[in-house]
């Protein structure tokens, strides 16, 4: 079998045999097919798309060219949830306390910064001591003893995707339905988990901004999920305008807290809340919406959740009391972006607000930049909400000020006022499974 | 300036401008870029083409990143001829002592053979002693004292072609109008010549072998070389079967005397004076193809073209005496394939024959392979003649059984026999200026 005539055949439409999926995965990751190679067949994918056997089973060759977690021994449902990542998403992280008090094993592996972006593991590294790098011995360890795990993908787990992914990154070949799938479902997959609620992002905070490629995004991830016998739902959702009111990595630790006490953002509850539904149906602690909403209420209430928090946070080393300390957020500034004129708030251009914040220091322009927990922005306005002249729209919060400066000339711009109340968007637009 | 974002533009279909261009190929031929990086592009471009100026900028840039010819203190019309490759194609090898003989100076950088197609060079090397290998000084001086010469590519001569084209090679994107237009050209412009003659081959033994594409690619070249004020004139040929009756290196040097002796095959003999002719008109040394004709026929018949011939080959170190021996194309065996049944002869799979001749020995399957100058094959029968059940076709000349029993498998089916006369094929299928 020769590299190039796999190429070839990809290149002129044709659907590649599982041998030869297996072939350039397994080759490729054991370094035998040059980057350049590899690089061109990932671009005619990128034109020719794969069909659905292929995605399939070139999740499954990714997902096997490492060790993969074997969790057979925890008896119990292990549901998790992934989101295609957004702006000022941090849906994670209340989440998994929430199912997880409710008796759902999570054992999520998650990501970082990425773009405009933010990463749950950055997230959770705003708080002192927190270790986000474990083994597989490790991450398997906590899910059973307490029943719920947020760590980095380890080195051995799908380095077929780390390699490939690398290899997408700087060769403009990211944006392919098939390859995004086969990397995200190749990590789920090699999470051992019997269901997977997908959040698939639209609109303009979004990677997927058109909502025609996210459903088929959506579509894709189910199909892969299950031709591996995995229950699996995807929900579309809007990234229209950040999600809840803080963006920024302890800002959104902040926020997490909010929700577990039953406070927060409306849109952030909301999403948390459904999100949290479809993991207990999936993982049958539930059979109807109404049943979960009334479990999830239950345990944010009774405190439950909170003390899931706690112990995951403490269980990774973190230092809980460092979360309600006055240091957490506090940055050596802050501004108050005030509204030119008064207004509806019409949109917010949330790519746009997602670079802000990762140029403010909250994520990373090279692999190799360190991250800025502290910064980011909290918004005062949220789409719909009224503006009076001068009334402020956003504080920046920041720790330099050649970054904020950067920043603020994105930011300046970053929102739309209109005379009429514009339509409340909406948050779930459409459904995969 | 980033190569990812290169990429991405010609990926969305973006038209490149020339800075992006000459920092593509100027970095990548000093190594700055990767190659992994090049070959997404070139597979981008591969899908989304170039328009005219991107190709001509791109022939530009890859003529600039070496060494150039300066022909200027040669005066007189400077003309060249090239092929896009074919089986049996050994028309440079008359056509260039010919047209010397009449005036023209012809500076001809030349290839080897790929994959079923031969290559001028190792038909040369066929030539005990002959050397291709020339410094531009030599090249020069040779041109300028008789008035033609053949040579390989330079080291220093268009390096980013030859750096692409190895990768092009083993990415699967060679297949490309504007990535083989600009290769040919930049060689071309790189020759310092006033004009040029282009043989694009179509049909079964051709790489185009659609004649729309071959038509394309034939404009797409005289675009180029026009924005460069060169005259250039394109011919498209019939390649649906072999030209000539002799193919194979040293066999088709004596089917090359032959046409300087005014005999040998009908089609190669037609070819020959066709290009020749369109030389002389670019070269300003004949007004019609009549005139063209009567002093292509006047230097064969005085035996002009055959002393400029020999002049060409003792110059560049090879025995003249050796062509006319005895052992120039003896082979230790040779094999006549007889006709499983009598009819017409209604076509050759030229391809297969041009793979045969190769696994015979007379081609590389890899870089680093020998040639075997004296293998090949002798045509007995062209499309349209008669054959009888049992008579012989082709006679296959060979020095290793292996070799002869593996192209054997290849030729045995490689003709196909009808019961009525097929039309005779055109040769000059269209036109190119």
């Amino acid at each position: 079998m020769r590299m190039v005539d796999i190429i070839k055949k990809k290149r002129d439409g044709g659907s590649l045999t599982r041998d030869e999926i297996f072939f350039f995965v397994n080759t490729y990751t054991r370094g035998q097919i040059p980057d350049y190679q590899a690089s061109a067949l990932l671009m005619a994918i990128f034109f020719r798309g794969m069909d659905d056997r292929e995605t399939s089973t070139l999740a499954e060759a990714m997902m096997k060219s490492g060790e993969a977690l074997d969790l057979s021994d925890i008896k119990g449902p292990k549901v998790d949830k992934h989101s295609t990542g957004g702006v000022g998403d941090k849906i994670s992280l209340p989440l998994a306390p929430i199912v997880s008090s409710l008796g759902i094993y999570v054992p999520m592996i998650s990501g970082r910064a990425l773009g405009h972006t933010g990463g749950t593991l950055d997230k959770l590294e705003s708080i002192k001591g927190l270790k986000t790098a474990l083994s597989l011995e490790e991450f398997k360890k906590q899910l059973a003893e307490i029943g719920v795990v947020m760590a980095g993908q380890t080195e051995n787990l799908c380095p077929a995707d780390k390699k490939l992914y690398a290899l997408r990154d700087v060769t403009a070949t990211v944006e392919s339905i098939p390859l995004i799938s086969a990397s995200i479902m190749s990590k789920k997959l090699a999470e051992d988990i019997d269901g997977l609620v997908l959040d698939v992002k639209t609109g303009k905070g979004a990677f997927m901004s058109d909502l025609q490629d996210a459903k088929k995004l959506a579509e894709t991830m189910v199909t892969i999920g299950k031709s591996f016998g995995k229950n699996v739902k995807a929900l579309i959702t809007n990234m229209d305008q950040p999600l809840g009111r803080k963006i920024g990595n302890a800002l959104e630790i902040e926020e997490t807290v909010e929700i577990l006490r039953g406070e927060g953002p409306e849109d952030v509850k909301e999403l948390t809340f459904r999100l949290a539904a479809e993991m207990l149906i999936i993982g049958k602690k539930a059979n109807s919406y109404k049943e979960a909403y009334e479990m999830i209420s239950d345990t944010i209430k009774s405190g439950k959740a909170l003390e899931k928090w706690h112990q995951l946070v403490e269980y990774q080393g973190g230092e809980v009391e460092h979360i309600y300390s006055h240091e957490f957020t506090k940055t050596k500034y802050t501004y108050e972006l005030a509204a030119k004129k008064g207004g509806f708030l019409y949109s917010y251009d949330t790519y746009a607000i997602g670079i802000a914040v990762s140029v403010l220091g909250a994520g990373r322009s090279t692999k190799d930049d360190t991250i800025d927990h502290k910064v980011g922005i909290a918004l005062h306005k949220k789409v719909g909400d009224f503006v009076s002249f001068g009334e402020p729209i956003m504080e920046i919060r920041y720790n330099e000020v050649e970054r904020f400066e950067k920043a603020l000339k994105i930011l300046t711009n970053c929102y739309v006022l209109d005379e009429i109340p514009p339509q409340k968007p909406l948050l779930v637009m459409d459904t995969a499974q």
